[in-house]
């Protein structure tokens, strides 16, 4: 019997990871998008039910990133004949931070190419997310896309040509996510950035992404909190973000490894060494923020190794 | 019998390895500078003999770098009883960027720990080393001085605090130096050096430089190849070589993994798999300056991984 219905969990992920803006991230077990997707007997995508979006995403299959994303990878290999149906339900916050288009995206890619039978490894997936990122945010940058798709901890090295590089990580490393709900947008978080920067405050920064790799590959988790500091864009963004460096005191009093943005907020996230430690952190930064009036959700998660994984 | 003279090498070295400006540096087994130490009966630091420097260098105690770090060293280890003379014999140009200074301070350095039976780590000496950069380039960076004290490939992680983190490299990177003999000091070197970069270099560059660490940790040259790209400080350097992009060019097409200005100048530098490609790679620069008018030294080497030692 022939597969003709999939469906798929695509992980969320944190990008920048602190000290390396655009150009790395992490993919995490919780949370993350579903995507429900049936092939059909005629010709054409269409979009029978997105749930959890509070009705903000595009039923239209020209306007809504994933069934774009997917018609271009069908269009690319020859089978603009295939017919389906998808459903997507958004299983985390729009605006969060925390690569919600890329996972919706990564989850549409990964149910059409299983369906299809396409064996080869996921990162062959790699231009068509970013496609659809491009649609989504204004711009097609890799860091959340490339570990939703791939799962684990990944580099960024170029852009132009894209090279996306796995790198290790400890395997009890535990990241505590909250979002606070509060709005920041990503086109604008972008743009209060500064397109101008000082040298000296570069070489900080490259100091530390170098830390950071370093860390990743000896298994220090010292060394990995030690380097995620951000001279740069952390500054700025932090004011989008209520009381950030009281969170960040908070997390770092206990017990984080570190403390920093996701992406570009108002998630904000921090490692640890242990489950525990994770939940607490979470508990303290959510009582604070509820102290001030701002809901809001957490996450515990260890790092997603998998990326997008076939659900039932 | 009590050993009283001793003669010290200590290695020159490739600073900023072209995507790491002020925090990457290796050592290499040719060229670097000796020093011998001899003690005496009665306080106080002589200098008796300089060579290979063209008369560069100062005699007097309280200007030569080596003497002031030494005494420095001794100060702070509540020893200003000892009493000393100094040979320094220059081994490798001056104003070479292949940190000649460090490799002397750090000969001195190594010689006096050792004549008093010093055995804690060469690492400790970092502060005094930088003590003596500082005096003679105006700045105590580190991506020079920690390799020649340590050894192999070092990255400078953070200044304030400082702290250099050891890196692998692959035993089969071979390094070729080319020093046309034109001037180009360090002080006016870093002042043609933009203080404002743009955001987007900075992020290629940092993309290059965890590239580059990854390469190491993993081995893999031809990444450590590819991410040497430096589109920040070499564009602007390049303009104090002669022919640079030439001789880049010629690097490259000779076999080179990679190619860059090595510290600020004017020596360059290339990365090769193999003592004969190194060496044709030399060659083949060597002949294209001689051809423009310009005489040159050039070295072969593996990377020095011991750092300074005792000769004899």
């Amino acid at each position: 019997m022939e597969v003709d219905t999939i469906r798929v969990f695509a992980p969320a992920t944190v990008a920048n990871v602190v000290c390396g803006f655009d150009v790395l991230g992490f993919a995490v077990n919780e949370p993350g998008d579903e995507v429900v997707m049936r092939l059909k007997n005629r010709p054409g995508i269409t979009i029978s039910k997105i749930t959890g979006d509070d009705g903000k995403l595009p039923y239209n299959p020209f306007k809504n990133t994933v069934s774009v994303s997917v018609k271009h990878y069908l269009d690319h290999i020859g089978r603009s004949d295939v017919g389906l149906d998808i459903e997507l339900h958004k299983k985390m916050p729009i605006g969060s931070g925390l690569g919600s288009s890329s996972a919706s995206t990564v989850a549409g890619l990964f149910a059409i190419k299983n369906l299809l039978g396409d064996t080869s490894d996921p990162s062959t997936l790699l231009p068509f997310v970013m496609k659809g990122e491009e649609m989504a945010c204004g711009h097609g940058h890799a860091d959340n896309v490339a570990p939703a798709l791939m799962g684990g901890f990944v580099l960024i090295r170029s852009y132009q040509p894209l090279e996306v590089i796995r790198l290790p990580y400890p395997k009890d490393l535990f990241c505590a996510i909250v979002f606070p709900q509060v709005d920041v947008p990503t086109r604008e978080a972008r743009q209060i950035i500064r397109n101008k920067i000082l040298l000296k405050d570069a070489v900080t920064q490259w100091g530390n992404i170098a830390g950071l790799i370093s860390g990743l590959y000896t298994n220090d988790i010292e060394l990995i909190g030690r380097s995620m500091e951000d001279v740069l864009i952390e500054p700025v963004r932090a004011m989008l973000i209520p009381d950030f460096y009281k969170l960040r005191d908070i997390a770092m009093k206990s017990g984080a490894v570190s403390f920093g943005i996701s992406g570009s907020g108002p998630s904000v996230f921090a490692f640890a060494k242990d489950p525990e430690t994770a939940k607490q952190i979470n508990q303290k930064i959510q009582a604070h923020l509820t102290g001030i009036g701002i809901n809001s959700y957490q996450y515990v998660s260890s790092i997603n190794g998998e990326g997008p994984r076939v659900l039932d």
